[in-house]
């Protein structure tokens, strides 16, 4: 059996309870492109998590949810304030940029976030058409760094972002990993604090490629699903997708893989503290942990175990967990790095 | 048990062999998008099937496959021909205009072809700025009336679009269907007779959401990786979707599938030819049945079947058959519809 | 000095008085990209020609105001119905579709019109995701055939566009043209009869490079200034281009020039008439006239005089007057073709 | 008469000579669209002055010249990689991202400038499909901030750029103030020292609207005239743009422009360091000075004089001299600046 990896949570399969659903999905004829009972049976689910008042589209992946969600909501002379190191800015290859049309504003951020003095610096670019205008803020929970927003930093931005007639926008590729850390509900990171747009992940916590696009206010998504056929993410078997969030909504799963990640995270970073050689870089609040290592270490590491830099001049790498890391693959990868580095 | 639907092709569920796939894929971790033993063991397949010298990237749906393989060959100024009827201009929610930037040059089916005289008309736009210039000729097989091309038809096309600096590509959401009845392999009626680009379908027989983008030159291809990924259809659990290539070329799902579609559709055909208040539309030729029949017997019929009007004015309908269609679900059918003509 | 050209309106120069408004605003310095008094007094001339509630914008060709003007109206995944010959889908290399992002739907004109029956067809796309959208019709005026939509006709039109939430377009390259040939004022076949959207050309008609959008409702003008901007069309020096509309407007120069096109437009007509060999086509409504010709003709007549080619099979050739044709010039060119044909 | 205006050197009028070649332009008909006498004149005085080599297409202002020379040479999901203050980057309303569909990535200017070693840490992007592809390099010559590339900068951009597969693209808008400023031809600092694409500005150097993309290379520009036509920068009258850059070329109007306004900038700035309250920002090297005052003098200098922040909070403030300054203009300006802070 190959060794557990941890350089993303999605090198993991998919969670045991997911793929019942999808053999219990595949029974006789469905009608095609979500007018299913697995579908319905789905978006019931999301309205008692996240409101009645909220709308919800099945996309397949997370570039897809964040960049078809935001085009519902973007013209092409606007423009989306995110942080240097955002996913939308800098793991999509332009999407945003490309199908779009739209600007991308980035600040640079602190441990993962951008703070509201940030944007103030762009409120001089409305009304002026030299200037792409500033529409969305999109922020990242769980942040690409680990690191996760409170529900008081989220409410603060979004009153921010409202008074100034935009919108909020979260990438929630690791939302569930945010709540599991704060302790909240879904709803209470989210449409509850002034979340308009909501990316919801599924495939980072033991879902096979499904995601979510939740709309906060049914306005915004009333084109939707133009834009998504349009933009490729229509798919004609809905049923399999869909049929995934049963569990994950129903049975609670989203809250036991991210919990079960994040707990793995912390023992991890716990043990690697107590090598000299590590240096941990960033608070752990969900299921990433970002250390230093000598150059020298981390290539000999790269052999046993794949991982993406971070950074490759210091180098800061990343190390991500999943719903079914254990702690004797904890313990293995911990013992490895500690025998490469006395070798 | 729900009814088996002849709306279409799509709303089958996946055959078995493809589901165990599936669950034979999910063990253990794997290295995400594409870098996994599954997949490298589905591109063999695929080498194996359509020739050493092809790339292959993996794409979740027909809209996908054909716009994303469009983008590869195709600037901005440029134009894509195909026929009024073609899922291309008809289906797509404009995505090839609007994700391509290209322009659609439409031409009038017959039969649900085109021909070579018609392509010549568009020969005099080369080289003049004013209008969008021509570069790809897209053929769909079996077309989207459920019609054939010869291989070679295709080769005559192919020789033409070549001669004149341009590509052949070919929408085969159901190509197999196409095999299946000419009794060629996949590859003499693609790669062998000038096919360029090839949207090589899965989902509507017998897959769960997996196509694929098929070059049959490599220089074409080069860009393709970025392309996918900005067109949103890289996926990071990449092995779900490759895994199910596995049986559907290896084990020749692919023609089992398709040759039972065929067969059913001809039996369709041949039950509704016995009522005299039905007539068929186009020559049966793969797994699709258009026919006529009085308005007020199609509107009943819509009650107990779903079904899709190609021509709500005269009505023309469209009836599917799928790799699952059995013969006591065509009784079934044909028995309902008379009975309704009676009523 | 060279012979005057039939090939197009926009072979001409710019009238004297237009050129001697350029002179005037070439004086001291202004504020840019439109805050001038050229621009505040242009934007007052258009308001009493087209009423006080409308938007006015200018730019710098005709594409650039078709493409603009429709891009503030239009998403991505809606669609544009027009002619098969609109200058729109034949002549602009795909710009709408590129820059839009929508698909143009095509009817089949009958003498450069369309028609409403044509237009119903495009209903039941509504509200299917699979489909473009029909959100805009859009005619041209005088059509790209030379003839003239009767007020009436566009009339009946906007009453159907409008009643089945759509938007009327007026690809106005030519509208000064048809209001002389209509004896009626600018208004009177735009904004009175439910033109939403107005292309209104100068070039043509003896501007140098100035054409505007006018909007007759405000709310679908009020992200134009971005869209403008991003779309490469905000000059700084703008009083060169918005000075040219004063004597345009102001001294009729619109009304005045297109008359006189016209007048010979119909004396070119009369006199190729009297040629055998000559066939007019269709009916000469403003300042075009096209006829068929012997292909030898035809050939030597190019040597002779550049002229564009409708249809080369037949062959078809399009023939333009301008403000600044002469009486003598349609002498000589008929003259000129009489010998051709002898010799 | 009107104040002379020191918010941009757009704010000028057109040179004397400029105005000569369009009303000498004004005779008789000519083919539409560029295939005309000055046209073909206008191109001869290109290659004269940038090299046979070269290919040259006329636009209509800076934002076209920049987006469209570069959406001839980048793909969608390539990046473009300039400054935060670069015109490409501010002041284009997102046309490069809406238009070209690629990414900008940004680097911190020092002092208008960009660095090889920022460059460098892009390079690790190229080959992962994640990333948008470094394709481009654009530097701006003059800069934003009125700094001058010396010819040895620019050469080893160049080198860097051409040995990692990119191509460098320069906006040109001042490039004759810089040229003016180093005493070099205009040659020397864009084809001699690498630049593959040229933005060539003209309406900020005393022309109406007329700026020209130049390729150095004719493999990079053989598919744009269907760009340029595409990109909405085709005229038909092409003769009143082209006419104009043959007193800009062939009898040195840019050098004689650019001297003029860099001796005022000079001036200007001269004059400003005698003023206690006023600093000058950056150095002056062409036709910009940029300065901080007092808020309460900047507020009460605006009621006289038209000007654009450039930092509202500190304030800067940016002053540009234009071809028709004069010393008058100057002192007069810099008495009522003196003025208003002792009152």
């Amino acid at each position: 059996m190959r060794k557990k990896s941890f350089a993303s949570d999605n090198n993991s399969g998919i969670h045991p309870s997911v793929l019942d659903a999808i053999i219990r999905a595949n029974e006789g004829h469905c009608i095609g492109y979500g007018d299913d009972p697995y579908t319905n049976k789905a978006i019931k689910a999301f309205k008692k998590t996240f409101g009645e008042n909220c709308d919800i589209y099945f996309v397949l992946n997370g570039t897809g949810a964040n960049v078809l969600g935001l085009k519902a909501v973007t013209k092409p002379f606007q423009a989306i304030i995110c942080t240097d190191v955002s996913h939308l800015n800098m793991d999509e290859c332009g999407a945003p940029e490309s199908l779009i049309g739209a600007k991308l504003l980035q600040v640079k951020n602190t441990n993962g976030k951008l703070s509201i003095e940030q944007l103030e610096d762009f409120l001089s670019f409305k009304g002026n058409e030299h200037h792409a205008q500033p529409r969305i803020v999109s922020i990242t929970q769980a942040t690409e760094l680990g690191t996760v927003y409170t529900p008081d930093e989220i409410l603060k931005i979004s009153e921010f972002v409202h008074k100034n007639n935009m919108l909020l926008h979260m990438d929630g590729a690791r939302v569930s990993n945010a709540a599991a850390y704060l302790g909240t509900t879904l709803k209470e990171i989210t449409g509850d604090v002034g979340v308009d747009i909501l990316s919801f992940g599924g495939t980072k916590n033991g879902l096979m490629m499904a995601e979510a696009v939740v709309f906060f206010d049914r306005l915004l998504s009333k084109e939707f699903k133009y834009i998504r056929k349009q933009g490729l993410h229509l798919v004609s078997k809905m049923r399999y997708v869909s049929a995934q969030f049963e569990p994950y909504l129903n049975e609670n799963l989203w809250l036991m893989n991210a919990q079960k990640a994040n707990k793995m995270a912390t023992m991890l970073k716990e043990k690697l503290s107590t090598l000299s050689f590590c240096k941990i870089v960033y608070p752990v609040q969900s299921n990433a942990v970002f250390l230093t290592l000598p150059h020298s270490v981390a290539e000999k590491l790269r052999k046993e175990y794949f991982f993406y830099y971070w950074d490759e001049k210091k180098p800061i790498i990343r190390l991500m967990t999943s719903f079914d890391t254990e702690e004797k693959d904890i313990e293995e990868f911990v013992q490895t790095l500690k025998n490469l580095s006395e070798s």
